[in-house]
């Protein structure tokens, strides 16, 4: 199942055609596509090349790790992320390791390591689903993540499933078209709100 | 020049090629391209599909734009990044907009449009190197951003100079190897600081 972006500038393959499934395949994922991932979040770019990222991998070869990341997410997500073979949390290191100052960009870098994540994981057929719907307290508790550090981000990744094979709310979102806010709602020049004239070229 | 990942794993060639230079050839970036890069940070992930980004964009051939967006910078930053054609500021946009509650994500999600951005500049041929160095308050002022929002991230596009011509600190700036942390050091699996057993498959 495909849903290419609809766009209106060409875009590189690996971004138009991500997104967000939430029926996935019994179907584990390799390891060594699991070390591709990380490798991808690890390349990201970071302030001050601090890469103030970690992630905690539950995969269902597992299971009690993986139950323990399940109960993690607010129960509309866990009904259906049990779905997906590999669940993540990303988390943020709040303060900079050289001298332990409050690093303004942690949650920012850990989303560029995420959406490295997700992009390689387009590229190695599958799909990752990134939500924020999930308690962080329970991650912490769960996984003992210390002080200073924030989980930020869950992360659903397998084999996408067959959505009509899914129960009829789930097939209904997979199917349902993705969209974004219109180019000049968000690109500005000059000043706050006043769209970027090279938008204009293209209606 | 090229200055590709070291990598364990195999990553696709944009997240492995992508770098942020210092040196930027004087030559100007194309609109078409420029709203490609646009569109790539559109289709990023945000958490209930905000979109909580919002980007202000200044090229060259706006010189009173560029040179208040230069400014911006600091010091060190506006050394090397008035050789690019094109700078942006990512702007996070603080509360949701369907109740006006704080977003917790949007750092994060501004980090994913970024990210997405910076890999399509790869895609174009483009290099784009994103800072955390520069004034926000300096920023928030030349261009009138509003309450609610915070200028996140800047960013230099163009196409890469020579390194050879530039001054020697950039130049050895450009030519110093990419390094990041190993995998071990954040990729967890059951516990936090626990290796996940799939990174010690190869080492």
């Amino acid at each position: 199942m495909k849903k290419p972006a609809v766009v209106r500038y060409l875009i590189h393959e690996l971004i138009e055609t991500r997104w967000s499934p939430v029926t996935f395949a019994d179907r584990p994922v390799e390891r060594e596509k699991l070390g591709s991932l990380m490798e991808a979040a690890r390349w990201a770019a970071s302030c001050y090349n601090e890469q103030p990222w970690r992630f905690i991998v539950a995969s269902k070869d597992a299971p009690k790790d993986y139950e323990r990341a399940l109960a993690c997410l607010v129960e509309l997500n866990q009904a259906w992320a049990r779905t997906a073979p590999v669940l993540m949390v990303a988390v943020a290191s709040l303060r900079f390791e050289r001298d332990g100052s409050e690093n303004g960009w942690a949650r920012h870098d850990v989303g560029m390591a995420v959406m490295s994540l997700l992009l390689q994981a387009t590229a190695l057929g599958l799909h990752a689903h990134a939500m924020a719907g999930f308690d962080k307290d329970a991650a912490r508790a769960a996984f003992a993540i210390p002080d200073g550090f924030e989980p930020m981000t869950a992360i659903a990744v397998g084999y996408i499933g067959d959505p009509a094979k899914a129960p009829e709310a789930l097939r209904k979102r997979d199917e349902a078209p993705r969209s974004r806010k219109p180019l000049e709602s968000f690109v500005y020049a000059g000043r706050w709100g006043r769209v970027a004239p090279f938008i204009g070229d293209k209606r």
